[in-house]
Formats: structure tokens, C-alpha cells, sequence
């Protein structure tokens, strides 16, 4: 997905949270968005805005001298949702369920002053709402026949979802060979290869690192390492904006889009209304 | 006023908005924000938001190619703020209270569906505030000695509650020569000369062009004939923060700055609470 009119106005809003969490010295926030400023003179009409906001971001780490502004915030989302998702796995949701549950992960924003219980409320009452685009039969059918699945991961707290989406995965086709991507190092909010170590994921999966701090998958910064498994993937799952922003561009029909549309331009570029929760092949 | 973190942020938004209003067509939006990023990578610590935000802003009506995109917002707003003011006016407010209501002025977004029974009840409840910083004494005592005024206008629909301000003006000094300055052309939805021909401002104050678009009054900038008056003038009166933040830098005691603290820059500059009402000599 290129960039859209409200991508620059949204990116530098990002960038005035991340020196407002990175620093509490105005000087270095004033300086942080001033670096902001002149990174992104270099937005063009091909830009991909999760790969210029991520070399935005990155930029304004180095500013403000502070490599993971998100830290406690991922901790406190981690924390929140393995209690969460722990409460709710004892419920026993089907596969279908999990996948709606994994998207639903995607929405919740646990690290503003949420309890628990409300988190749950907010779960049940999205997982009563239709999928907007529901191609999770032919997502399960693929699956059947296929030796691997990569599943991208987007979010920490969300990472929970998806654990408990993927162990359905496995339950549901035991012969599978499922691989977890991450990011190489912290860039906002997103999961690293070290959380979805510390979530266990290796217990039912291989972790594997994107290569890169960029959000997404942007296939010309990845290691070689997460070349090869993206190449020989059977059934990618792709979670989130970013990962569809990188990927939406390749139209590879190997790949499932599991995202809420939570913006105007994601909702544009897919065909719909803002707000709507998808299971979209590429 | 030199920027702050959060003008960075502010202005991409503004510049959001001014697509939005400026032009239906996707497009010339996205070219729009992409020179707008472009401009922006000019900011450093020296740069007043109100000059570099104005340069960002011609560059975007250039290459959207709507040269007032607030035009029918400033009418919707000089309509209202007309009636409104001509109403409050039937109740004679005193000098001090026309001042109140020229600070009040500034604060009123005339043309969000704002009824002018409604934009009257509010004028009511701000008139009942305090000014956090109240130098209006000292204003009143200088302009009783003082041989020239030169009013710096702000914002349309503002400026009928400014007529106001200066008819009580010349009614209480009536040897005063009053000057009131707006901008050469289009700028957000800041006075142009033209509203205040149309204002009639020309009945008791002489009507000067600041000589530029910019917003506030840049003196590097501003036209010889303007800056003359400027330098003559024994009181200068600057409405709202554009005004303030191309002045403050200058230290000059014969300014008194009219405004509203709307943001968390200028509420830090002026070491008020935000959204304080100031009456303030420089």
C-alpha cells in the first residue's frame, strides 16, 4: 500500500507520542521532531507508510537517546492480555473463534488503565459482530493441504491472541509446520522475536526474526533466513496494518490478511467501511 | 516564539485539514501532504511556528490548487460573528467588557453548525471568566497618553467582536488615531484587508496590509508602508497567537497581547495554565 493523504498528518502525530513516552526533556522532544520533520522530506508518492514511519520513528530514537519508548507499555499489554486470553482459552473457542479472537487482539489497546474484566466485556461484544470479509473457509481448506504456515505478528498483547489462534491451528492440523515471525529489535508497539520467545511460542512453533526493526515485512530489508521460510511458505497469515501494508503491494495469493481496517486509508485501499474486521486472501 | 514539540505535529495536521477543505480529488491531497512534508523538513529550534507554518501552508494551496481554502468557512464565520456582535452590542458593554469579548472573539469556531443563540450563551459564560493576566489598567493608561494605536488583527468572525473593541476604543480616546493591520491575502482563516473594507473598519480606524500572508507580523517580512506605522505607533495591540508568536521574541513594551492560551506551547511560553485569557503587556 502507498502512502495515503492522512499518513503524514497520522505519522507525525506518532512521532510527537514517541518523544512525549521517550523523554520527559522538551529540548529532546523539540529536537526529536525536528529530526521527525526532516526524515520524513523524504515521503514520495511509492512510500509504504509502515517502512518510511518506521525510519521516522527510528530516527527520533536516536534523538531523544531512547532505543524502546514502548517498553513499559508492551510489558503492561503482554501482561494484560496472557491474563486475558488465559480466561478466555478456559472457554474453550473453536478454531473460527480464535481466529476472530486473533484480529480482535489486534483492536485492543491494553495498556490505557484497562482492567482485565472490562478487556473481556470488550472481547465478547466484538466477537459478536460479523467479519466484514470472511475468507476463513478457504484460509482452513489451504491449510489442510499445506506442509507450512508463516504467521506474521504485529502487536505485543496481541501476541496472546494469536498463541492461542495458532495452538487451534496445530490442534486442528497437527502435521503442520507453523513459523512466527517478529521483529529484529523494538519499533513502537510491535512484538519481537523476544517476545514471542518469552510468550513460549516455541512450543508449538518456530520463532523466527523478520531481520529488521522496519514494520511489516518489507521483503527488500528481510534476512535471508526469513526469505527462504516467507518463500517457502504454503499459507502466510498476515496480522495487522502493517504486514498489509507491506505485503498488499506483492499480490501473492499465498497470504491471508487477518486486520480491523482501524484507519481511513487501510479501509480505503481494502474496499471498506473503517472499522471493519476482515479474513481477506491476498 | 520559537517552535515547540508540539507545533510539529500541529501544523501536519492543519495541513490535513486544509486538503480536506481545499479539494475533493485523492490525488492532489496526497501531492499536497508530500509537499507539505517536503516544506517542513526546513524547521529548526529558530523557526516561529506561525512564519514556517504559513510557508507550509501557501506551498500546499499551490500545489492543491485552491488559493483560499477557507473561504467559504470566513464568510460562514464574518456572517455570524456580525449578528452576534450586533446583538451583544444592543446590551452596551462597557470598555473593559469589549475587551473581554475581543478575547472571546478568538476563541469561537463560528462555522461548526454553531447557532448564534447558542454562540451568545457561550460569549456569556467566557465573559464570566477572570483574566489570568489582566495588564488591561496599564493598556487603558497608555492609550489615554498615546497619540497612535495599531490594532493587529487576527482571525475572521473574530474581527466583528475587534469592531467592537475599537468603537468603544475610539469612544473613550477620541483623539486617538487608531491603524488597524490584517493580512495582504488568504492565510487559514485569518483577516485579510479585504474583510475589514467589507468590516467597514475604515468608519474609525485607518486599514493597513500587513504586506504579507503570513500569519502574525513578521518584521523581516512585512511591507515598508506597514512597518513605518508599526514603528510609529505608540501602542500596539496584537490579537491571538500568531501575533504573539512573530512579536514575543522583539520585547517590545509598547505591545499588549490580546489572547486566548488555546494550546500547550503558547500556554508554556506564557507560563499560564492552558486555555487561560491573557491581557498582557510584552
Amino acid at each position: 500500500m502507498k502512502v495515503h493523504y492522512e499518513c503524514f498528518a497520522c505519522a507525525a502525530n506518532q512521532c510527537q507520542k514517541i518523544v512525549e513516552i521517550g523523554t520527559n526533556d522538551l529540548e529532546l522532544r523539540r529536537r526529536g521532531v525536528i529530526e521527525a520533520a526532516k526524515l520524513m522530506a523524504g515521503i514520495n508518492g511509492d512510500s509504504i507508510p509502515a517502512v518510511f514511519g518506521s525510519e521516522v520513528f527510528l530516527g527520533v530514537y536516536r534523538v531523544i537517546g531512547n532505543d524502546d519508548p514502548f517498553k513499559e507499555y508492551k510489558e503492561l499489554s503482554n501482561r494484560l492480555a496472557e491474563k486475558v486470553v488465559s480466561d478466555i482459552e478456559k472457554e474453550g473457542p473453536n478454531l473460527k473463534t480464535a481466529l476472530k479472537l486473533a484480529i480482535i487482539g489486534n483492536v485492543i489497546d491494553f495498556a490505557v488503565g484497562y482492567s482485565p474484566e472490562r478487556i473481556e466485556e470488550d472481547v465478547k461484544a466484538m466477537l459478536s459482530e460479523e467479519l466484514y470479509v470472511d475468507h476463513s473457509d478457504e484460509l482452513f481448506e489451504r491449510l489442510g493441504k499445506a506442509k507450512t504456515l508463516l504467521y506474521l505478528a504485529d502487536n505485543c498483547g496481541e501476541i496472546y491472541f494469536d498463541r492461542l489462534f495458532i495452538k487451534k491451528l496445530k490442534e486442528a492440523f497437527p502435521y503442520l509446520k507453523i513459523y512466527v515471525a517478529a521483529k529484529d529489535g523494538p519499533i513502537i508497539n510491535d512484538a519481537t522475536v523476544e517476545d514471542l520467545r518469552k510468550a513460549c511460542f516455541g512450543e508449538f512453533a518456530g520463532i523466527i526474526s523478520t531481520g529488521t526493526r522496519i514494520v511489516g515485512v518489507p521483503l527488500d530489508r528481510v534476512s535471508d533466513e526469513f526469505r527462504e521460510v516467507f518463500e517457502k511458505a504454503d499459507v502466510i497469515i498476515a496480522k495487522g496494518q502493517g504486514n498489509f501494508e507491506t505485503l498488499s503491494e506483492v499480490k501473492d495469493n499465498r497470504v491471508f490478511y487477518l486486520l480491523k481496517a482501524k484507519c481511513r486509508p487501510i479501509a480505503r485501499e481494502l474496499g471498506v467501511p473503517q472499522g471493519s474486521m476482515v479474513c481477506l486472501k491476498g
